[in-house]
């Protein structure tokens, strides 16, 4: 393990944070508030990060081990400090309570323990949204995007950063291809937010839910969520926007180069929409009736199969009061998630489709046990290791679920809580069922739950292995 | 595919079935009962077999392919017409009931549609519970044992009916394998019914309820199953034996010729009794309040621990209303079962131990890419193909969960009670959670989510492939 090169980039990760907090800083004293819990933050945040910066590292070379423990540990840092300024304000008194709120923001969970979201003060009502928008894309991706480093070796980080079975790099170097994700993310955070200004939000407001938007996060400026602004058209900007969030972001760049055609074939697209509006139409015939009509019962059907399959979270109305199997498809959805390489969380389409077709692969095996017969996916075959990384994904994935559920069903509300709880927080959902619906959240929970909660947020957003890596006593030994 | 020799095996698999029909008769005949019902079923089932029997195959291969097809057809016709008593009789007028009861019986999972178990006729509830004895060595290991049939392809069939990853002859033909297996049970069975009967139960209640503990099933003879002797020692005499019939037949047949180091270093063995001491030491903790009492606790604690972990399912107290956290350990052995080779259901414990020793291994192959790291059981390496089987499994058993889940949510029953229906079902258990729990049953559900749940039943006895294979097109071209 390279530890002074993870000590300097961890030195690297806070710097960026420390700038990155300017931001909140200034929209709070644009709102004329007392901005003092933010510059401390920033001084910590600044002097930690500049003394570990200067670590000189013997080399620059980043080994796959070095890359998950570096990220992992740099997401547990920056919220770590990044719940400061939530304490220091007085905005969440309590530090596990800011812990998670941050961890939520930056993994774009979007799960709040907050009862009255209007009574944040407008800076820290800003950084809260605006995590959602660093955690998105990476903090680390953007590192890569600004600083040079050294190319072959920060590929692990990449990696360990970006969702999704694989990562592919858009262009030969890896600076460049980070820097092309953040502009893409950048024009699409400004075009959504263009569009809901010209719907009437104001500016803050506008602002602040394209990066909840754009990060996949689900943080409002309302406690009512979208259903404060009572309108069809944002809602409507928002869900398509919450979909194109959650496609692949080389689909976006294939399009800016020009090969439509390549973006258009990509099966995990064809699933991921195909999911959409298979969900779309049996929750609309289930609900319509109790919004009084097909439209209206499209329009919440659209919004929350939108809002739960790109792992956003943003509510309207409560689905908590849908027929049962609506409910179960949006649990479905929960399990599903977004595409790989997005900022949406969960499974992720290409995993799902692997998952079934190597169920399907195997029994044709075991019917002709002398043909070989392959799981493909976008015309390529997918190989032995590549099969064995997703179904131990899958594997992590539930039984951390059932185990997650275990310890937090020891709070003793009901079983739809307990485990749509830990399922919302490993897929970066947001919402879940029963107690914790879109009318409700997740304060109701003891702060060991939350804690542990806490923990599934990074474990999901991370795509599980790098925190466990971290657990593990071989990763400290020399 | 050798259709002729299938057509063969599932002739004797009716005529097998004819003559265990024979028992319910003389029981009903004991009682002076009627049997036409029986009698009707028996020239039917004999008829069929004798004509399916007399096909000549062209040859005596079995390929892997076909031992799958044989055994899950075999098991279908047996529940269909197994089924048919019920129906004739009256006591069960609807087809599907009878079917799902049945089903319920032959794959040992004991959950009954049954509103008042006492209303059936002697003949009948012999019948039911006799399924459980049946289904719970499997009825081909049963014509493997008497009839004489090619040792090394029979294998295929062996290998399709016993539960666990990997099936080991005890001997060298699979013809004695199978002899040894069910002397063991009947040994064990005849142990147990001696045993309760020494406890005041009566010879037929006494018969009945150790034909269910031995396949580990759980129809009991009253609506209030255990509870309703009242019994203490009855109670522990059940759980104990519950426990046994979880364990591994192989390990009985290496006591039983001496080799008692053997059997008591398995791995499976120590994790499955480690499982079963912290369950139950974690549940006393939480309800020794709620019956007065550390004894009364761990009496109830134990039992249902023995009674889930084992996959049978009988019931005491109603453990719907323990704490939230009691009830999710109870869903915990539901997903985890008895171990391989038992006559236990679930995903088995040897399963569990390798998809965590997995997940483990990957860690560690991720921190240290250059070295190799293996997943071992019982000292010996997990092969890949082991592993990939595995994973396959629990893949497909979460997947076929989750989808399972959604069919039956479509009932508008609370999530609890589709989700541990269907589990239960998979599991082969018996009792779920919410308005299945012990004190309710599987009537409330419509005849539609009543069949999903058959085949669910089906497929969890079978290990999943078996019943896919049947769905599969490619299985059925020449």
């Amino acid at each position: 393990m390279n530890r002074r090169m993870i000590c300097r980039v961890l030195g690297l990760i806070l710097e960026c944070l420390t700038g990155l907090l300017i931001l909140p800083t200034v929209a709070g004293l644009c709102y004329g508030e007392g901005v003092t819990h933010f510059l401390i933050t920033m001084a910590l945040s600044g002097v930690l990060g500049f003394l570990l910066a200067r670590v000189k590292p013997f080399s620059d070379v980043i080994y796959a081990k070095d890359g998950f423990v570096v990220v992992s540990l740099g997401w547990v840092l920056m919220s770590l400090i990044g719940a400061l300024p939530f304490v220091l304000s007085g905005d969440i008194p309590n530090y596990i309570d800011a812990l998670f709120e941050t961890v939520s923001g930056f993994t774009t969970t979007g799960a709040s323990i907050l009862d009255d979201v209007e009574g944040l003060s407008r800076g820290c009502m800003f950084w809260r949204s605006f995590t959602h928008w660093i955690g998105g894309m990476g903090v680390l991706v953007f590192i890569m995007a600004v600083l040079p480093m050294s190319g072959e070796h920060s590929m692990h980080i990449m990696r360990a950063e970006v969702p999704g079975p694989t990562v592919g790099k858009l262009v030969p170097r890896v600076r460049q291809t980070a820097k092309i994700l953040y502009l893409i993310y950048i024009a699409m955070t400004l075009l959504e937010m263009l569009l809901l200004l010209l719907g009437g939000m104001s500016f803050y407001d506008a602002l602040l839910h394209a990066f909840a938007t754009a990060g996949t996060g689900g943080f409002s400026t309302k406690s009512a969520s979208i259903a404060a602004f009572d309108s069809l058209y944002l809602e409507m900007v928002i869900a398509v926007f919450m979909v194109l969030f959650g496609v692949n972001f080389n689909l976006y760049f294939l399009l800016l180069i020009g090969r439509w055609k390549d973006a258009l074939k990509s099966e995990e697209l064809h699933w991921y929409l195909g999911i959409i509006a298979a969900s779309v139409m049996a929750i609309t015939l289930g609900i319509s009736k109790m919004y009084g009509g097909i439209a209206a019962g499209l329009r919440h059907a659209f919004f929350y199969v939108a809002s739960i399959t790109s792992s956003t979270g943003f509510g309207t109305v409560d689905f908590v009061t849908w027929p049962e199997y609506c409910k179960w498809i949006i649990v479905m959805l929960m399990f599903c998630g977004a595409c790989a390489g997005s900022t949406g969380g969960g499974i992720k389409t290409s995993r799902v489709i692997i998952l079934f077709r190597n169920v399907a692969c195997e029994i044709r095996q075991m019917i002709h046990p002398r043909t070989v017969t392959r799981v493909q996916l976008d015309g390529k075959r997918v190989d032995t290791d590549g099969l064995k990384a997703v179904s131990t994904f899958f594997t992590s994935f539930m039984l951390l679920l059932i185990t997650g559920s275990f310890l937090v069903s020891l709070d003793g509300y009901d079983m739809a809580t307990n485990f749509s709880a830990v399922l919302s927080s490993l897929s970066n959902i947001g919402p879940g069922m029963s107690l914790i619906g879109p009318t409700g959240n997740y304060n109701i929970f003891s702060y060991g739950s939350k804690l542990v909660l806490t923990v599934m947020m990074l474990i999901g957003r991370l795509e599980i292995f790098p925190i466990l890596i971290l657990f593990s006593p071989s990763t400290w030994k020399k």
